[in-house]
């Protein structure tokens, strides 16, 4: 009898995907659904990024370098330096989304058995890939009451053993919303240095920060050989089919050591590297019209939501998700019901249980997370049904 | 100090890119080259692919389906009943190029410290899959005297261990150019089914067979459970930097958990399935067209290499590489040569030594791999180069 392997049988599947069969079946009942459950946004797409693919004229689609196109590196050399990161052509590898700059640093820096601490609750495919480079995830809680602020430098120190290679943040957070601040960044810069870890810090929400601007880890001074950035054009153009993300670091021996993983796997898409080139040329006021829409729409879920008897939503500083902590039994049961045996007016909302982001068992039974990717009409929409569901739910504590 | 991870250190470089540097050294000197070396066809894409993504006029650069754009799965279902391998459209998952594809049988089937057989010379960044996999290659040799053939089967039996959990082929291959023939297809069947041991073929280069037909894995009888098809558009269409694959197989554990790792990186790039689909419907004759030229190649450097004093080249029944033995002391010194030492009316050829496709140390120090990616008449300059070339190297025997 042929077997998959132990890593394939460990894999988790996708917290967020998980539902999807309900909603299908809903949607198949006639019902409406609205999609909070996953961070495909709405908006366009900017016209000038997908008409820089529309016009092109080359004849070969070529393979690019490996590290991608010179001419975009040296435009995201451009870009970086626009948000006060100083880097130069090569120092960024090109890569197939952020999804692959994650991959790279933690085959590069970490060996099997190794392990990462990551606050919790955090990214769910970070376990995915963390299964691909066999490392182990140790997830250190952050809590919905101080809106999920870096834990305590005390809680992270704990978790740090001999095999603890590095820390990964994301930064505003996906799923918290919660925007690092400058002295939390040190603090971090601190643990880094004193126990010899690298910093991986996902930054594909960077320009979405409604109060007050992000301090990357690209800012942290005298650490520029800890700090790898992972980055991706996926939200912060809606361009998250292109699969274009970079890999940003100043350490010549991890570049080194990531350019051979790029180069066994040839090439980043070449269709979307035209698109992430085009788009470093926006007008510089482009992010200020999506982050005016999006913080409309995150002043009325959180408004909406706190308005819920039993319900509290911190308010997220950035990215486009808020954590909510409902008067329920169980998330995963709750967000199920949902799709499978509740609508309001015939429409019902999916929602992303937030157990799935937890690395501890247990925890996060009672939230979820809603990415306001919707306009403010369907949120709206949204929240009619979830706070109805509130009242009818079985399962309400 | 900051290390990076062992794997990061064992991730070999390209053999087909290490060489860089001295061909941009060459140019500089105003020397023409003749790139040989990578298998980047010059032929154009076709105008209709290419057409497909610039008349596209969605809004939204969305995520697509982890599996791929069920309309492209659709179709590709379509092309595989066109060259007799049946499956359906949940039996494929659209990847990031036919390296994603090998990654994913990699780590769904093996384990950190299983083994892989492979006959060598063997398409190089296997080994860097096998790396990132943890997972170990153990060659088994095939030899120019006989074209490459597949070795013995008890040459191939005495390799395997209770380690052992696959066989990868490349049929018609790279970097030999060799189309296995039915009876060894059964022959491999054979050992698979006694070992029980899954068999990886990558077949990017299916249509492109000089005499006889492919006879894909996918034709094999009874053994559906083992057989994993890795897939691309890239040489088929000439579409290298689509970065559009396939893994195929028919094995639902395998599949179920290889959607685990295609859901953690969420989608393969959207743009290039757009012009996987539209490649779909190129007409019939569309790579009759394409063989004839790369045919034309191959016969006519075949031809002008065994024509130079005491070099060897087996006639390749496939694929668009030809490995040819040369009156060398060491294929790596003399590639280097060729570019830093060496031109003939200021021209000259870049070629990969075969040392790199070779898992066995010391093996094909006197072979080169030449790529036939280039019309005839360059393909004629090249080889007037490498023929001068022979005549004047110091190292020759």
């Amino acid at each position: 009898m042929l077997q998959i392997s132990q890593r394939g049988q460990q894999m988790p599947p996708s917290p967020i995907r998980k539902l999807v069969p309900y909603a299908e079946a809903a949607k198949k009942k006639g019902v409406k659904v609205y999609h909070l459950n996953i961070g495909q946004p709405d908006i366009e797409t900017p016209k000038m990024v997908l008409d820089a693919v529309r016009n092109s004229d080359f004849k070969v689609l070529e393979y690019s370098h490996s590290a991608g196109n010179e001419s975009y590196r040296k435009k995201l050399v451009k870009y970086y330096e626009s948000v006060g990161i100083h880097v130069n052509q090569n120092e960024i590898i090109v890569t197939t989304g952020g999804s692959e700059a994650i991959l790279f640093g933690f085959m590069t820096c970490l060996d099997a058995g190794d392990e990462v601490i990551i606050p919790e609750p955090f990214y769910a495919n970070y376990n995915g890939f963390a299964v691909a480079a066999d490392v182990k995830v140790v997830p250190v809680t952050s809590h919905i009451e101080s809106g999920f602020a870096l834990p305590p430098i005390e809680e992270i120190e704990k978790k740090i053993t001999a095999k603890t290679k590095a820390i990964v943040i994301c930064n505003p957070n996906n799923p918290t919303g919660y925007l690092y601040s400058e002295a939390e960044m040190q603090q971090l810069k601190e643990i880094i240095v004193k126990h010899n870890l690298y910093l991986f810090s996902d930054e594909a929400y960077r320009e979405f920060c409604y109060e007050g601007k992000q301090f990357s880890a690209g800012h942290l001074t005298g650490v520029e050989d800890h700090v790898i950035i992972m980055d991706t054009i996926s939200k912060r153009y809606s361009a998250c089919g292109g699969r274009i993300g970079a890999f940003v670091t100043k350490n010549k021996s991890v570049l080194d050591a990531a350019m051979k993983f790029a180069q066994a796997r040839l090439s980043p898409p070449s269709f979307a590297q035209i698109a992430g080139e085009a788009a470093i040329d926006l007008p510089a006021d482009y992010f200020d019209t999506t982050k005016a829409e999006y913080k409309s729409r995150r002043d009325l879920i959180v408004k909406r939501l706190n308005a819920m008897e039993g319900v509290f939503c911190p308010n997220p500083g950035g990215a486009f998700y808020a954590m909510a902590k409902l008067p329920i039994d169980d998330a995963d049961k709750f967000c199920q019901w949902l799709l499978e045996s509740f609508s309001y007016k015939n429409e019902t909302v999916m929602l992303a249980p937030a157990t799935g982001f937890y690395g501890t068992p247990g925890l996060g039974k009672q939230e979820v997370r809603l990415a306001y990717v919707l306009n403010t009409t369907a949120i709206n929409g949204a929240m009619d049904c979830l706070e109805e569901a509130l009242k009818q739910y079985p399962g309400r504590k």
